[in-house]
């Protein structure tokens, strides 16, 4: 059954399948020296700028505790949307292994400002509170809204003034450069994003992200903790030539374009329905939206979805690489049907 | 360049990977919700007895931390050898994530035994003693030593009675089952084993390993530990469909018993070797041997090994599911010549 | 320099520090299995109740993060209010030691109610949320409100019906129950309360808090989780004495109700002066006030106090056990004469 | 009922409890911010020179498990004795509060020596190992023995050729300086350890230890992590000021030089009887011996003591401050009587 509940109901793309191929030959050296994570270094510094340093991992959970432990101390807490992945996704994960505290401010579409982070951006040198020592922003956001270069240029300019770091959870990062129709440098390395999760799996992968080191200062030890976290694959090289077959040529930017094409068609066909209403700008490859609730209780025994927000009757439409314009027009076709039914 | 350093320097079994594209035919519910996942509940009740329950996870440091989190309270400490993966080879993970801390044991041979456990099984009752709750073993051992069901059994009636549950990493539990010539269950359900931990990886998969339930009422909280510790795939069934591969057929056995034949062979040909010392019994796909420091790094240049033991110039040489006779003879002939230079 | 900075910068009642001497005759066993711990228990059960285990710790982090720990398990998350101790105050040990993760709400006024414990009260068996198990009040909060015994009795109920606990950091329970006018147990115990901190050091005590156990089938462990949590004294008969001391006979009364009538005084002292506004109801020793920033500079030159929220000015006035009504009044003096200066 | 079970049986001494009383004057703000804990940092200076800060903590545990995280990344490992206090009893907490793992050493007296340590320090670079930062010694020992400063310096010298820092467990450091005939620098200080745990509590205060830090450059974050660690006493003026009370004059010295002379004379009027074997140099202020079983059992009816190794029949008698020569005699005088009888 195809439906819209998650981007990462999709498969793996073909061009990637047969990279796992390519690379499955003879031996290579184990967690990471191989031939291929290190030419994956080449690719990324290539997208991302020359001091650029990648680490393949498994998860984004995991991309993202290692990435945040890297940059914080014991006594550290993260600023971040009360919306956030690591927040709300993650199963206490930043908290558990990482000891972190999270400082969350709520949000009206998902992201910070530099107002926003000051709620939660103060306190230094008392002992009693967790010391924010990071901004964590997340683009395209966990609501499928984007962050100008502009916007994260200003967080940036903001947290290091206050001697903090700022992370980006990049599980969508290429969604985000698609839709912006910018290179990935231009709003992480060029505006001061010092650490990025790098997110391959929802973008055509079978499994495979990177912490991705953009300002080596910023961090310590990522070895050692991707190796603490349980996210150091012995196998590397398969997770590196997933990257490598993502990143090299074009296919990031294609499977995004299409993706978000497709929540734009989507959300074009569903915003003339009577009774449902988008909630959400689209501008990456999710739609929100509000229907009457029992019309979803039907539509979803037609196409899986999951609710965003049970009090409030809000739904979230993911579209992934491999969903079909044919997907799209058939969901909007039952959705109208249920709505008038 | 092809060598003896690890199994995990070889790749993917042919079978495995033609798996992966036979699952990856349209959409499936993420974490895993999936038909592969919930098939595979079946193989693995097949091979260890109806109560079985198998989580998926990614790395071998994954399904160990996650089931002995399932298997203790906060306030647990577990006994091991001193060889033990856990103790000397997960970078602390299970201290740093879990909280647990590892009473170990030296050992003769990476076996525990009733007497070694009992060096640490005191202290009940006493708040300033962790509290010894969990006996872990491996088998095949990091040493290539195997246990026999009736030492398994023994090690599981000394821990029952004395409230303590049983831990297996059975990274290389395949290798075993093929040396002992039985079936899985027969060295783990059958004589007590609690909860296992699964290696795919080593023996042909890409990346997957499984936390594998035996006794039910030995955990709590599985599915919540495996997310809290970064070990959820979003696309499970890729995992899933790999450890099918391996186990509904005889995949898993015939990739041990060939890893296995490898290491007899090589260890039947270097015995002869003047100069060279078999240090371990070669029970399954390991050889251990001491010889000359500098033969030993001549030989490096020509094969890869890791050395086991720098203080006394031991050395490890794995063989995998893709050795083949012809790296083992070639391995041979230029040990011998490297002693004879 | 005395102030209204804090009830923690009081010193030690003479009452508590004449029984530190007398406690301190002949040898005692360490770690809690004293006399004086062993009589504690009983004072305890007078207060709270026949099932009640109190637990000795060093202070309230300290008797949060084991009461905390010990009704959890390690994938939990505890329900608070925003300006909670734990969420604000702790330096984030509750997520640094005990791994949990806070499901914070925003309230007006320093308190839970079952509408907003709902906000963070879903999502059970979801494993990528942390799981709510307890909802976690303080009375009187941090805000210097009370509950009343029958919101705390919804709450429980409400917490109950949704197999969740609740705890209750009750670093002024005293000033609560003097306010209220209620035995201890009318508030705890009889409405529900599963845990609480017991606080003594704000009320007159040198060191000393407890882990109060009110429903023994909510916790486990509590002894090794007090011991792992660095919180068992060695000679813990002088903090159990201290606790007698205050509990034994009426004295913990007695230092409240003064520390309330002080802050009564205060409020009714301050209340008149123009430009000055109290912004909370003033229910047990604390008292918070809106003034003008350089008033408030020119009055901490003469008496110590605290800003609670820079971003509004409103500062807190905190009575202690040994606050004179002459500190009152020339702090309501000095403050008039600073507001007409 | 007296005993040689520990020296935390002991109550406080005299003049600490009197020095309680002085400083129980007024208001003082808390948190360390104190005249007492200002004045402290003088004394503890006089002691250990002229770069030496000291944190107030409340017990042996939580100065350790403080100290050692300002050492320690997250990917440290420990290296100590396996008899260490930290490895032995402490209830796991470096491992569950600061993710350590101790990468312990047998030996035979409780000193590591650099043999001892090269046994363990090993590793840097390979994220597989927990990192060994840090080497742990305790001065007395947990078997009442003593290092000479040449073997501490020793040790300190070949830890910082290695980039590993030395944390000394000064739980009994008292005695030590007292059986050596050394100022506290000597064995300190002066030949390189760079952080150590100050015991107070075992020799004369009621609660109070302290991380006291003498070379700066070795740790970060310390305040945040004695609040995080849950030892951050409100009302700190008063553990300052029992460390003052010892510190300041002669008490420590006293009080460490009496409790050792009473385990000397214990030594000589055991040694002599048949049958008792005293098992260690009696060094500081323990007495290690082994005797018949059963003679063990009827002395503990008089007399309360602890078993050290249940498998070898050793038992542990300590000293302590307040033990006297009647206490010491009537002690031998039974044990003889039990002895025959």
């Amino acid at each position: 059954m195809r439906g819209f509940a998650s981007d990462n109901y999709a498969g793996i793309h073909p061009e990637v399948l047969a990279a796992l191929a390519v690379a499955n030959d003879g031996h290579q050296v184990s967690y990471g020296d191989d031939v291929y994570t290190e030419h994956l270094q080449e690719v990324f510094r290539g997208h991302f700028g020359e001091r650029t340093e990648a680490y393949p991992v498994f998860n984004g959970t995991g991309a993202n505790v290692v990435g945040l432990q890297a940059m914080t101390r014991r006594w550290s807490a993260v600023i971040c949307a009360a919306t956030a992945h690591i927040n709300v996704d993650e199963g206490g994960a930043p908290e558990k292994v990482a000891g972190l505290k999270l400082l969350s401010v709520p949000t009206p579409d998902g992201k910070l400002t530099t107002d926003l982070i000051d709620q939660q951006a103060w306190g230094w040198g008392d002992e009693h509170r967790a010391q924010p020592h990071i901004v964590s922003i997340t683009q395209s956001t966990e609501l499928g809204t984007l962050y100008t270069p502009a916007e994260i240029a200003a967080i940036c300019a903001h947290a290091h003034e206050r001697d903090m770091l700022v992370h980006l959870d990049g599980s969508r990062i290429a969604n985000a450069a698609a839709s912006l129709d910018l290179p990935l440098r231009a709003f992480t390395t060029d505006v001061g994003v010092d650490v990025l999760s790098f997110g391959g799996t929802k973008n055509g992968l079978m499994v495979g992200e990177a912490v991705v080191v953009l300002n080596p200062g910023a961090v310590t030890g990522v070895k050692y903790l991707r190796k603490g976290a349980m996210q150091l694959a012995s196998k590397m090289r398969f997770v590196s030539a997933q990257l490598i077959a993502l990143l090299e040529g074009d296919l990031w930017l294609r499977n995004a374009r299409h993706a978000n094409a497709m929540a734009a068609r989507l959300a074009d066909a569903v915003r003339p329905v009577p009774g449902v209403t988008i909630t959400r700008p689209v501008q990456a490859n999710a739609v929100f939206a509000i229907l009457p609730a029992e019309v979803a209780d039907r539509l979803r025994k037609r196409f899986r979805f999951y609710d965003w927000d049970a009090h409030t009757g809000e739904v979230r439409w993911m579209c992934a690489f491999d969903t079909t314009p044919g997907d799209v027009d058939a969901f909007a076709a039952a959705l109208a049907e249920e709505m008038s039914g």
